[in-house]
């Protein structure tokens, strides 16, 4: 899933979302609730409408601000109230609420709010944190009501595997939810250890609804989890490495503000059917991205979206062919030179 | 002529540039010798190929930056020596230099170096800077060699009509231009004083060249300076406005920023075929232009440019059809709401 907190996947035209050819955008409930408000989103008959998105809509509830705005909210039992800051209202936000503004928004995916805390988190801050989760996951599939949205539920626990365990068990035995995620990783263990806890959960989930590995991650982390069962992504490193000169290609990263470039008459990756390889030299995108002009952003950006989906194709292909063992042994190496 | 600078017209992919049909775009000669520089031009076989643009392309000569950088050069007989700025290098520009930078670049029309004042200039400052803009015009001329490219001349001559005259007069007596400019207005006069000034310029220009009036300006500017016989434009407001969140439409200015357009579920202008109106609410463009994400400024810029892409083809067609006069009554009014 592209990652279009705002209601917007940054920089990239619908014309160019339909032609990218993912099937699902994520937004964030948190932001959109800061801006433009639920009223907004109510009246003008929710985001796809609004935003003229003809495919489907994940919604983040919001938890995972709890982990990256930590410091800037205070957390009860009942939910978590976020200060105001520079671009935007304070915010409210309770498993009620997130349902409330997440069906506002009509994303075809809600997420239940949870309580997201850092790698660093004791057992006894991931144990209280996931028994919240827990609390919550029950009150947000309450919240839903007659709604035909679905709602995934979100495995919590932290970097330990008992508490993984004893999440996946709790939620799995809750009737009523239409996929699980894993959420809690990409927060700052390393990347062993995720790939351990991604194993280990994905085994616990039921294979009959999708599994879904949130904030994850390089094209390297994506090959390893599905391996490991995970059937769902969401990533902003292709639109924020677009921001800042970075490109994905099949022979690996490509950092396009570095002067090696500048006389170089080669598309960024011929294998490629993007505008910026299509129609561009190495040469002219490391103009544009010197000169930090927006026609940079939106090329590259375009760019990594259509490298993500790709190889979200391929392995879908393979294991379909059943030759995802074969695939999985080549690209290990050349995706660990993509984001190295 | 939408302009682009850098050789981007900001914002703007080539997709839809193309989509725009605007016929040439404008270029700067200061700005691409900062960079990417002559040698990147030459060796990618110039703008044309390097940017990807099948179009014409037009470009400046730097003399407008002899008025806009005015504070950040030393001018002398030979040409100027412009300061070294936080993002680019220290450039000279003489007559030849310029050429020879144009010739790299391959534009299909080089303008002249110019030396440009602005409108508070003195008689004596308007005349000298007249009488070099003449010799840089001859020494331009001289530069141009064997390139197949065509030269436009640059009348100055400040605010000072029998300036203005001399130097029209000087300019069309040199055999070998292919086209000439109004230069020096749109530098801080009053309109009705600018248009008095183009009145007077363009009667004395050759009718069978194409007379351009350099910078200007508002849809009300365009269809005042048409009428007074001028053929070509180029100009800035359109993604400048974008960039603010200002657009053109045919019922006048429309400021997104403003709260009024949140709940708005109505196209930006119901007649305008672009992305921004055919597929979204102004409600959505204020959302964006408010969040500050670059989609807005894409959107509202390739809206501008077809606003007025869209003026100059019912401008063409009224005088094919003899029906100018009709549609300068009849737009007077409309188009002065626009720019107000």
């Amino acid at each position: 899933m592209p990652v279009g907190t705002r209601g917007t996947v940054r920089t990239q035209t619908l014309g160019q979302l339909e032609a990218l050819g993912a099937p699902m955008l994520l937004a964030n409930t948190f932001h959109l609730l800061q801006r433009p408000g639920a009223e907004v989103l109510e009246r003008m008959g929710g985001l796809h409408r609004w935003m003229g998105w003809r495919g489907a809509i994940l919604t983040d509830s919001g938890g995972f601000q709890l982990f990256s705005l930590a410091h800037a909210h205070t957390l009860g039992e009942d939910g978590a109230t976020f200060q105001e800051v520079a671009d935007g209202p304070r915010v409210v936000l309770t498993p009620e609420r997130s349902i409330a503004m997440q069906r506002a928004i009509g994303s075809d995916v809600m997420m239940v709010l949870d309580h997201c805390v850092p790698a660093t988190a004791s057992h006894g801050e991931a144990e209280a944190a996931m028994a919240l989760t827990h609390r919550w996951a029950r009150r947000s599939l309450a919240a839903r009501g007659d709604s035909p949205q679905q709602v995934f539920a979100i495995v919590q626990g932290a970097r330990y595997p008992a508490l993984r365990r004893a999440s996946a068990d709790a939620l799995t035995a809750i009737d009523g939810f239409d996929g699980f995620a894993i959420g809690g990783l990409a927060v700052g263990e390393a990347r062993a250890e995720r790939e351990d806890l991604t194993e280990l959960t994905a085994a616990l989930l039921p294979a009959d609804r999708p599994r879904y590995l949130m904030g994850v991650g390089t094209p390297l982390d994506i090959l390893e989890a599905v391996h490991r069962g995970v059937d769902m992504f969401d990533c902003i490193l292709p639109t924020a490495w677009a921001q800042h000169g970075r490109a994905f290609t099949a022979a690996g990263k490509v950092d396009l503000r570095q002067g090696r470039h500048r006389l170089v008459d080669e598309p960024l990756d011929p294998s490629c059917p993007c505008q910026a390889c299509a129609r561009h030299s190495r040469s002219y995108l490391h103009h544009l991205v010197k000169c930090q002009e927006p026609l940079g952003w939106q090329l590259l950006a375009e760019h990594n979206l259509r490298f993500y989906v790709r190889l979200m194709a391929e392995l879908r292909t393979a294991i379909r062919n059943d030759t995802f063992a074969a695939l999985l042994a080549a690209r290990r190496q050349t995706l660990a030179q993509v984001a190295a």
